[in-house]
């Protein structure tokens, strides 16, 4: 298993709703495979509640360890969306009206509609660079190398594509799967010494169910496409040896 | 919005193929519901690829700042699964067979069949105790407040019931949920001053769309029913008042 030392960005999901099980995280996914293809590994994801003081506390770690952090939930009109204020905090930074957002917002809404919860947010740390929302016009933020973005899948989605030109990543990080009617077990060894042939390429085993049926997917990644082919070929190798049968999935 | 200060859990995601986005995690979800139930709050999650370092670094910091750590993923045979050897390096303890999941094994699986990939399966921290896997056999394991688990989902679930004697909870976390055909910016401020008035009980908004249409579900949780019921009359009387509809959700 090689870390990958090239850029790489931290996830941080900011909400209770999380953390009960409530409710399951998708934006993880979604960033990530979004990242991958602009070149930028995730390195870390973290879950963490809607209080202040730890919101601050894992903004300023994350933000010196990884090259890039995206933030999603609390950006919205409630009391519980306490992330612009918290960022503010983090980068000692006043907490106050965006002037650019506030007539975003101004000429999103009908006249009467721009009510108090939906003015809140407009609110943002100094100087913030807005992140556009082509879904539901309140836009997210960014300072310096954390970007702030609301816990709705589908609005968050619709605003990653915004960021890219934002983003400085390396080589798109590749990936190919080969799914096998096997177990684990059976490729376990054949699969170490692949691994070990290839160091520098991460190789990833999964055991899977499908239709009442055992099957194991091996994924490489690697940003290196002749790389993978090698390994690939390898492991065709080997599974034609032992007769595994290849499934689609 | 109130920290809970009672039993309190991390749960930790180790695994490569979350963190790429190519599989989305459900354990968290799984693991958290189930500690609701049982009284204990998840307070923290963190997504971690299969790196040792990165492993030991991690479990032990969380198992200091949590009453009880769940692990998921890497203990199954392939050259990826590292989870037991980082744990007994975590623990300074020896990485070695377990005679009792040994015998499990041996006694799960047919003639010929525990192989060396199988037998990987065995080798864990020094003492450890086990989870019994009734799905596919092969244990997990649980050394001081930290219990690992397998990442495939169906298989973690199946263990969590035989776990409910070795964790001491608190009183079982309530929760009630009332979903509104309503924008969130209509009911903040109201939604603030209920807030301000049951400050001990935790109040979540949050905005969904279904069949076509906005809503709010707003999700009241404390361990006392009976400030659950007062809180949430509170709420019915500001929505009556504001005549939002109540709906299904």
């Amino acid at each position: 298993m090689t870390k990958n030392t090239k850029v790489n960005a931290a996830i941080l999901i900011i909400g209770n709703e999380i953390l009960s099980g409530r409710t399951q995280d998708t934006n993880t996914s979604s960033i990530a495979l979004w990242l991958n293809s602009i070149g930028v590994t995730v390195n870390e994801v973290r879950v963490i509640p809607d209080i202040e003081d730890t919101i601050i506390d894992t903004v300023n770690i994350l933000r010196k360890t990884s090259d890039y952090v995206f933030t999603t939930g609390g950006i919205g009109p409630t009391h519980d969306d306490i992330t612009a204020q918290s960022i503010s905090k983090a980068f000692k930074l006043e907490y106050e009206i965006h002037k650019e957002a506030f007539k975003i917002l101004k000429a999103y809404y009908n006249v009467g509609e721009f009510n108090e919860g939906r003015q809140k947010m407009v609110w943002m740390p100094k100087n913030a660079k807005l992140i556009l929302n082509p879904t539901s016009g309140a836009p997210g933020f960014n300072i310096e190398n954390v970007f702030c973005l609301p816990g709705v899948p589908s609005i968050l989605k619709s605003m990653l594509g915004g960021l890219q030109n934002r983003i400085v990543g390396g080589k798109p990080i590749l990936s190919h799967t080969i799914s096998l009617r096997t177990v684990e077990s059976e490729i376990a060894k054949s699969l170490a010494n692949v691994q070990d042939n290839n160091k520098d390429l991460e190789i990833g085993s999964y055991p899977f169910f499908q239709a009442g049926k055992l099957g194991v997917s091996i994924v490489l990644r690697s940003e290196d496409q002749s790389k993978i082919n090698k390994c690939s070929k390898e492991i065709l190798d080997f599974i034609n040896e032992k007769k595994i049968k290849i499934v689609d999935r």
